[in-house]
């Protein structure tokens, strides 16, 4: 019998999940998925994601794959059998066989995230599990300028939480910018990799430069540093989306 | 004592509670807005809506009045002070005084609501709870033909929920529009007040002419029946949201 790798897209929801991984004592997307692909393949199915996100963080494109030996569910309708045993804040968007060497994580060339602030004077309730509320004046000007700074190959020790122990924390950052529409602001990064809570690290810098806290200038003193202690606060994680995984 | 009028504007997601109304058993949005005011002022408060949305139904502007002999809250506060301690789900937007004999309900002179769709392949997990999943091809050119028909001053018999006990059921439409983004096609109604279920079984209704189920000119024979039996099925509540009042 041969095996077969099938990569999936998905999108979650991720309010009511403590992050994407597999744990004791709590939810996450991974349990979730794996329970609904063994049951439709009647036998064991454990996936392997692109990128473990964390609690309350969601997903418009992670992607996963896994092997099967089974063949008792045609390829084109893998989406609809899985989406018709998956809870609604979880939906696959595509299928796709690929080679057995494929790996959903080391194959990844990069990812583009997104997060999203709600400027509004209030935290609308259709955007308050999807944002960050932040009901100051925003500065998206000087915001886009201090976010050029990380563009290209850099240590990101300052962007990365205290504690981590991945040995290098060089990444090169191939992508940001901001959109704006209505009370929303959206920033997005692309990057070949990224250290923990980055994103979120870096947003938080950058909403200081949109308040007139610190100067764009400043973003690139503080990389120049590796100095977690110097860069922002943390931003909220229900703001920050994985949009998409490049191979 | 003399004692104040005061107009609230609301946006709530309706998702969490029974539709906007009081009652036994269930927990409705005027009750948590009642229960929050009650403790501000220290007195009991009770609130008058401009409608009272279904279970499901949300709100971006909803209005409410309600009197209070306490004058414990600068008016410039109250906004602030009510947010504080209301669940993030319903957010007061405005506060305003108002003569004592404004009545949030009498007083309106139009409503604007809106209905929205997902037509994306599968259901978006951040749109589920604000939209309905319609995913087929929809000829929104067809719609917008149907929706034309309602315009003006109309029996609406054929779209009010069989078992209404209301005694005349002519309402005059103002306004009819569709707007499309992505995957969302939305549709706004404005009118002098609305019949039970109306606007979910007049998008029920277009959804079949958008699917080309009937002609665009079958809505106008619709109306003319006076038969709710002709008429397309009640679309559900979470794509409806109330817009704005206006008095």
């Amino acid at each position: 019998m041969i095996s077969t790798n099938i990569k999936l897209t998905l999108s979650y929801d991720g309010t009511n999940y403590h992050g994407f991984q597999r744990q004791k004592n709590a939810l996450g997307i991974q349990e979730v998925v794996e329970n609904c692909l063994s049951k439709l393949y009647s036998e064991k199915i454990g996936i392997t994601a692109s990128s473990r996100t964390d609690a309350g963080v969601h997903a418009r494109g992670q992607t996963v794959n896994y092997y099967t030996d089974a063949h008792n569910i045609p390829e084109e309708r893998i989406v609809y059998a899985l989406n018709s045993v998956l809870p609604e804040d979880i939906r696959v968007l595509e299928s796709e066989i690929v080679p057995l060497e494929f790996h959903s994580r080391h194959d990844a060339q990069s990812k583009m995230y997104s997060y999203t602030i709600d400027r509004g004077r209030f935290h609308s309730v259709f955007w308050r599990l999807y944002s960050c509320h932040i009901p100051f004046p925003l500065d998206i000007k000087a915001m886009v300028e201090g976010a050029q700074y990380l563009l290209g190959r850099h240590d990101l020790s300052s962007f990365c939480a205290a504690g981590s122990s991945v040995i290098s924390k060089e990444r090169e950052i191939i992508k940001v910018y901001w959109l704006e529409k209505g009370d929303l602001a959206q920033f997005f990064i692309e990057a070949e990799g990224f250290l923990y809570n980055m994103i979120r690290i870096i947003v938080g810098t950058l909403i200081e430069v949109g308040r007139h806290k610190i100067k764009p200038r400043r973003v690139q003193e503080i990389l120049e540093a590796r100095d977690r202690k110097l860069a922002g606060p943390t931003a909220p994680a229900s703001g920050l989306c994985l949009e998409k995984v490049n191979y």
